[in-house]
């Protein structure tokens, strides 16, 4: 079976929402897109790939170091979403050097900014 | 402060990604999207309101009593997904009476249903 004939494509034109799952604590690192080939590198890599409108192909982590082992793969019951559950090298998912993307937090006026900051950008990315 | 200022609606043609986990277990109930109307009904409620291309305003568990209880919110980095931390009533989120969206997961050759089904949908929405 083509692990890509779960996932539907053609709804997102050509990209389906990506989710990255700490696979030991269930925190949510990050939220991106996969496209048919970012999909299929993840899975010949075991590292998650996924597809930017920007970047285009983009190995997670290559950079920075901070790779996203790919624990399991699971999709939705549309197949417009993916989920992988990971081991996230580094412990940082987050460009900002945060844990995870989602470090703010709205307490009923205000966003908090409440992650772990795990390293300086400045020092993995240059400037 | 307006909650709606963290969040990047225009990125997404009026749509940002929105992710229910489960705030007990860490599960991962289901994706879809909001926008700036369904976002401020979330905030109002207290329960969880998607914005569904094909629905319109989408009240989730309206019809099944399956609401999602909100626990928290969060952002992410560039603010085009939000996270809702959810208490799901009714134990399941999926409209196929699973417990969550992401039933299947590739086991290396085929797509292995998983889920745990919590209501049969042919009785919650009828025919």
């Amino acid at each position: 079976m083509d692990p890509l004939s779960a996932l539907d494509f053609a709804k997102g034109d050509g990209l389906v929402t990506a989710i990255a799952q700490d696979h030991a604590t269930g925190e949510i690192l990050m939220v991106a897109h996969v496209n048919e080939q970012s999909m299929r590198e993840t899975l010949a890599r075991g590292e998650v790939v996924y597809w930017s409108r920007r970047r285009g192909l983009w190995h997670k982590g290559e950079q920075s170091g901070n790779v996203q082992k790919v624990k399991s793969i699971h999709v939705d019951c549309d197949g417009d979403a993916v989920l992988f559950r990971v081991e996230q090298i580094g412990r940082a998912a987050c460009h900002t050097g945060k844990r995870h993307c989602f470090f703010r937090r709205w307490d009923g006026a205000a966003w908090v900014d409440e992650g772990e900051q795990v390293f300086d950008p400045k020092e993995v990315y240059g400037s």
